[in-house]
């Protein structure tokens, strides 16, 4: 069934530069790093082979009978910055689900909005010729499959595959858990250098409507724009950013200490923030993504899912997790995770205690949250 | 296509103990125990809903344009002991590549006519109704999917799916070599729990006609009816079912240590032996299977791609890699491996060097052995 869906927005190369600031800040650290994507997605929309525009559409305009398929890449961030994605795995990986489960896909959602994975579903779509769903399964980046919003309000885990940049394709198909999905994309993923690209699951325009995080790709891109015109004015973009997202301060210093390594396919890992005037320190522990950040009295200050996002201390933009050094001067902020992140189904798989903390999730006072 | 291929001969209940321990003694300590699937097959004959034998047709009696897949299981022998397949491991592969190529397979080969792997592939063809054909793509059992006849000598790796006792299933596609496809279906059997049922890759008759070492599925039989009657008769059991192979006596003695763990999803060690009556020493490492067999003076008796079989002194009966124990009394045997094995393009995927000694192929003397 082909539908006409209506047009929210259009997603051109003008957007691109904001989106991928936007989705960086989102990002927590993780989903790559959007910088790649971006360049990818300038050249797909300069090629005369591909539109030069993506149509992005309202999750509430979905048909109900529509199908829908997230399209991403998996691994660690800290391989993607050197092992270059061949730009095609995931949209091959789109391709061998529909051929697998004979379906159609009629829209694109990205399973998460934070960082490289906010562009990889405009590309996929760009190549497709298909429209892309204003939302996604996150809200933000987290390192593990089984925590998107589709998973954890009970999509079905059907047809799921895995690309390499050698076209090497692996497909899973009637798995009984979306953590063994995790486990066996993860497996093949180390295998395949620590980075794929995949395609998963097939969804209806009904209940993305319902669990699909709304409206995160237009949240991004005036997140992105919002930080670009407050350094243009010659304000504080950290601040402008912040405030657009309903956010609150909870660190300002620098980089003094990062243990970072690759550990069973993620980027594992802790740095230290030291103050610029003082010896006030904040520690954030990391599963490519930010997920505990604790004051030198070992306070919590906040936890997953709240967002814990490092951003530049002068031009607003985002450090991840594989950019952080020592010596970067930077602001920490802490961001209320949207509603469908901290219900009692959700909290059980991206909660504190699901990332091994015995910690109680103690939300961040909820202000004007952009979601 | 449907083809009506001639029948060589007919498995029935009454074949399968003699299959077993032939099957078992050219495992060479690895393919799996034969006893779980001769249970296994027993069961289904017994069923009324399959049939009660399976036909064996010869390798060259195929069509040309028949189309033939490989099935069995893949995992440490160590694990198969313990965590019992379901069943229908294998035969939902086989089914998977099929619905995923739109090919339908005429006929069923082993992988392997090693330990359990002789026995899966006619479970599969009981539970399909297919044929068998009387070959397989190793004469022995080896630890690697890569080191199949069908991979050296050039089969394309098309279609592979592997699944668990859970229906959890996981499909290759377009995979650029073997040795690939045995590194992500390896990462999927761990992350299985060790153990799966395979089925690829998808053949022509013509190709199994020239590169499956033939007659083995009647060779294991003929050679464990060999070792029953001598058993039977008051013969040296040992000895008739070497003389059958044309092998030679490497060593008799007790097992004085066993050094064995899971490592990457194989059973890896080694094991020694002592003399009855002296001091003199043999030491066997294995992967799954044994590789290399050490007398105490250093010197190399036997490597693969040659065989080395552990049976039990008194019964002839196979040792498996999992069932080496302390105070066993054995022998040991050296035998030549099948012609398809020792070519140069062989000797670089199954020779020692392969298995990361360095070490040149010496072949056993090659007396009138049974392929």
């Amino acid at each position: 069934m082909s539908f006409d869906i209506p047009q929210l927005a259009e997603i051109t190369i003008d957007d691109l530069e904001a989106l991928g600031t936007g989705a960086g800040i989102l990002g927590t650290g993780g989903g790559g790093n959007p910088r790649i994507g971006r360049l990818r997605l300038q050249t797909l929309f300069e090629d005369e082979e591909y539109p030069d525009s993506v149509k992005l559409v309202s999750p509430k305009d979905l048909p109900a009978d529509a199908t829908v398929a997230s399209v991403g890449g998996m691994g660690a961030p800290t391989i993607s910055v050197e092992k270059f994605p061949k730009g095609d795995e995931d949209y091959k990986s789109l391709r061998a689900i529909e051929s697998f489960s004979g379906e159609t896909v009629d829209a694109i959602i990205p399973g998460e909005i934070g960082g490289a994975n906010s562009m990889a579903p405009l590309c996929v779509a760009a190549m497709a010729d298909l429209p892309v769903v204003d939302g996604d399964g996150m809200g933000r980046a987290f390192p593990e499959l089984q925590m998107d919003t589709f998973f954890i309000y009970g999509s079905p885990v059907n047809y799921a595959a895995t690309t390499d940049e050698r076209g090497n394709q692996v497909v899973y198909k009637d798995i009984d858990s979306a953590k063994r999905l995790e486990d066996l994309a993860r497996a093949i993923t180390v295998q395949m250098g620590g980075r794929s690209g995949y395609a998963f699951p097939l969804m209806t325009g009904e209940f993305i409507s319902q669990y699909a995080i709304p409206h995160t790709v237009s949240l991004a891109t005036e997140l992105g724009r919002t930080v670009e015109r407050a350094r243009e004015q010659g304000d504080d973009p950290v601040k402008a950013g912040r405030e657009l997202l309903g956010g609150k301060d909870l660190f300002e210093g620098k980089v003094v200490d990062v243990h970072r390594r690759n550990r069973d396919g993620f980027a594992m890992g802790s740095v230290t923030l030291s103050g610029l005037d003082d010896d006030s320190r904040l520690e954030i522990e990391f599963q490519n993504e930010f997920l505990i950040a604790r004051a030198d009295d070992d306070q919590v200050l906040t936890t997953v899912p709240d967002l814990i996002c490092i951003v530049d201390n002068d031009t607003g933009a985002p450090v991840m997790t594989d950019a952080l050094r020592y010596g970067q001067r930077v602001r920490v902020l802490g961001v209320p995770a949207p509603e469908l992140l901290t219900t009692p189904e959700a909290l059980d798989v991206i909660g504190p205690e699901a990332f091994g903390y015995e910690l109680a999730y103690e939300p961040l006072p909820r202000g004007e949250t952009g979601w």
